[in-house]
C-alpha cells in the first residue's frame, strides 16, 4: 500500500507499507546483489539509516540457490535483515551477463556466467523464485535490449515485456492470499527504449494488468541525460498518482533530485558503494577521492558535519593511509559514509518536497554535483 | 609496571600497566601491522575483547611514515584506539621483507620493499620512532637470523642484539622522564638460535641491562615443537619472576597454552586473522573451514555457545556463501569470531591459571588442537 503525504508539482513524500515495515519515499536502495552490500554487514546499514535493499534473483538463483535460502527460512533470515528487501528479477543480468542466452516467447534459456550450466527460466519461475525468498517487493521478468536500439526491435521487447508481465501477474495472484495479504508487493517495469510513445504504451498495458508499483527499466544506459529527463518526464505522466514509481539503476545526486522532481519514488544504484570502494566520497560540497596526497595529513573527517560511523571515529589521513596500503577496512568505511550520505539526502530531499523547496534543493546540489 | 596475581606451577596470572591501560596477562595481542588489524575496525575490537594490539614500526615507518602519526596525535589517534598499542621494532620485517640489507654495528642500511628508497636506520632512531608514535610497549632492533643458523653465526647475532638493546635501553632513557613516568614500556628482546647456551647467556646480560619485560625472538620460525619448547623453558628460567614475559609470533591454541604453563604472559600471532580470511574459524571443537560444501545447508553459528557479533547474527551457510562468492564481508565475520574466541581463550587460560588448573585445560584444548 502506498500513500501519498505531500506534493511539490511533480514531486511527492510518501510512505510505502511492506511485509517487513514501512518505507519513506522518496528512497534510495543499497544494492546488495548476492545477499551482502559489498564489505557491510547488515548492522552497518542499520548505522546508515538504510529502509530497504536490493538483491538480486538471478545471482541468488546461480548462488546459493532457492533451496538453500528457503531453508534458511528466506532471504531476510538468511541474510540476517529484517527490513523490506526488493529483488531485482535478474532479467538485466541474465541479458548482460549470462553466455548463450536465447529469448523464446515461453522464458529465457542461458548458461551461467559462473560455470556454463544451463538454465531455463521463465516469467512464472522468476516470480516463484522471488515468493520463495520472501521478497517484499517481486520484479517481473522483462526483456531488457541495448542501447540504441532500433524502434522494431524495442517494440517487440516492450511487446514481449507486457506480455510476460501479465504472466507474471497471474503468477503472483496464484500465491495469493499468502503475499499479498501479508503485504508483498509486484512491481511493473514499462520498457520501450527510448521512445516516448513505445513507453507512454507500455505503462498504459501494465497499468491495466493492474501492479502495485511501476518501475522504469532500461534507462540510463547510455542515453544522453535530457533524453532520460523527457522519457521520464513522459512515461511518469500516465502513471498513477496512487502507485509508487522506481526508476531502476539510477542514481547520481543530481540525477536523483532531477528525477524526483520529474515524480520517481524510489531509486538503486551501484554508485555510493562502487564509488566507497574506490576511495570516493560523497559530501554536501560534491565528492572527494580519499586517495589524493592532498589528505595525507589531512585529520578532519570526510565531512565535519556528518554524523555517520566513519567520520565520528576517522580522519581523511588515516582513510587514505588504508587506501594507500591496500587495506579492507578502508573500503568499509567510505561505502559505509556514502550510505548515510544517501539516506541523509533522502531526508532532506523528502523534506524540501513537504515544504515545497525541491527547487531549492534542486539548485543546491546542483552547485556541486553535475 | 607487572604485578603477579597467581601461579600454577610456571605458569603466572598477571596485571601489566600501561600509559594506556592494564593489560590481564596472559593476553594475545591481534596483529594490526598497518595501524588496521585487517578487515576490522577498532570498534570490532573492543567487541572482541582485545586488550591490546601490535602495529609494526618498519611498515609504519615507510607509511604513512613517523610525521603523519605525530601530526595526528600519535599512532592511537591516528587509528583511533584508546587502549595499549605494542609495536614492534620492525628488525624482523627488516630482515625478511627489505631489499639489499646490510648490518653494521652502527644500524641496518636497507631498501623499502615498496620502492626500492635507500633507508638507515640505527637502534636510537629505532626506539625514537616508536617514542614518537607513543606506543606503550617498545621494542628494540634485534638481529634476526634464519633457522637453522651455525652457532658461531647465531652468537654473532645475539651479540650484536644485546650491544643494541644496550644502545636502546640509553635512547629509551634519553626520553625519561616524558616516558617512562607515562607508563611507557621498553622491552629487551633475547636471540640465541636454537642453541639454549646463547640464549640464557643472552637473557642474563638483558637483565643487566633491565627492561620492563623480555620478549623471546626468532621462536616458532620453522625448529620442531620439541625445541621450541626446550628453549622456552631454558631461558624463562632465567627471566625474573617481576618482568612480563612475551613469545613473538606465536600462537596457535595449543603452543600458547603449552608456552604459558611454561612461564610466557603475551602473545602475537597472525594465525586468528590470517586464518579468518581463509575461512578458517576456531571453535572449542578444533578449527573449521566454513568453505566446505557440509556447510552449505548449515544454519547453525559457527559456534552455537558463541557471544561474538558473528554468531549472535550470521549462519554457517550464510558465511560460507560469503566466502563462496568471494564476499569481503565473509573475511571480515570469521576474523571477527576468531579474535573473539582468542579472548574467550585467554579468559578461561586465566581462570584455568588461577585456579591451579591450566594442566586440566591443556588437556582439554590438546584434544581439538595439535
Amino acid at each position: 500500500m502506498f500513500k501519498l503525504i505531500s506534493r511539490d508539482n511533480n514531486a511527492r513524500v510518501g510512505v510505502l507499507t511492506t511485509a517487513h515495515g514501512e518505507i519513506q519515499t522518496p528512497c534510495f536502495m543499497p544494492v546488495g546483489t548476492q545477499a551482502t552490500v559489498k564489505t557491510l554487514s547488515t548492522q552497518d546499514l542499520l548505522d546508515a539509516n538504510i529502509q530497504i535493499v536490493l538483491c538480486n534473483a538471478y545471482h541468488l538463483y546461480l548462488r546459493p540457490g532457492v533451496e538453500i535460502i528457503k531453508q534458511a527460512g528466506g532471504l531476510h533470515k538468511f541474510m540476517n535483515w529484517n527490513k523490506p528487501i526488493l529483488t531485482d528479477s535478474g532479467g538485466y543480468q541474465i541479458f548482460s551477463l549470462a553466455d548463450l542466452m536465447k529469448v523464446k516467447e515461453e522464458g529465457v534459456s542461458f548458461q551461467s556466467h559462473l560455470d556454463g550450466a544451463k538454465h531455463f527460466l521463465s516469467p512464472e519461475d522468476v516470480i516463484k523464485l522471488q515468493a520463495d525468498f520472501g521478497s517484499d517487493i517481486i520484479m517481473p521478468l522483462d526483456e531488457c535490449i541495448p542501447y540504441p536500439s532500433e524502434k522494431d526491435r524495442a517494440r517487440q521487447a516492450m511487446e514481449l515485456t507486457v506480455r510476460w508481465a501479465k504472466r507474471s501477474k497471474d503468477a503472483f495472484k496464484a500465491h495469493s492470499p499468502e503475499l499479498t495479504a501479508h503485504g508483498y508487493l509486484l512491481f511493473g517495469i514499462v520498457q520501450g527504449s527510448t521512445y516516448p510513445d513505445l513507453r507512454v504504451e507500455c505503462a498504459k498495458r501494465l497499468i491495466e494488468i493492474d501492479f502495485d508499483g511501476y518501475a522504469l527499466g532500461g534507462i540510463s544506459v547510455g542515453e544522453p541525460t535530457d533524453l532520460m529527463y523527457e522519457i521520464i518526464e513522459k512515461t511518469i505522466e500516465h502513471l498513477p498518482q496512487d502507485k509508487p514509481r522506481y526508476l531502476m539503476g539510477v542514481g547520481t545526486p543530481l540525477d536523483m533530485v532531477e528525477a524526483v522532481s520529474r515524480g520517481v519514488d524510489m531509486f538503486d544504484c551501484v554508485v555510493p558503494t562502487r564509488n566507497g570502494r574506490n576511495g570516493t566520497a560523497f559530501t554536501w560540497k560534491g565528492k572527494l577521492n580519499i586517495r589524493g596526497a592532498s589528505f595525507a595529513k589531512d585529520f578532519a573527517p570526510i565531512d565535519e558535519n556528518c554524523q555517520c560511523f566513519t567520520c565520528q571515529n576517522h580522519t581523511r589521513a588515516y582513510i587514505r593511509h588504508l587506501f594507500n596500503t591496500d587495506e579492507i577496512l578502508g573500503l568499509r568505511l567510505v561505502s559505509l559514509h556514502n550510505l548515510f550520505f544517501y539516506s541523509e539526502f533522502m531526508v532532506k530531499l523528502r523534506k524540501s518536497v513537504a515544504q515545497a523547496k525541491t527547487g531549492e534543493f534542486e539548485k543546491a546540489i546542483s552547485e556541486y554535483y553535475e
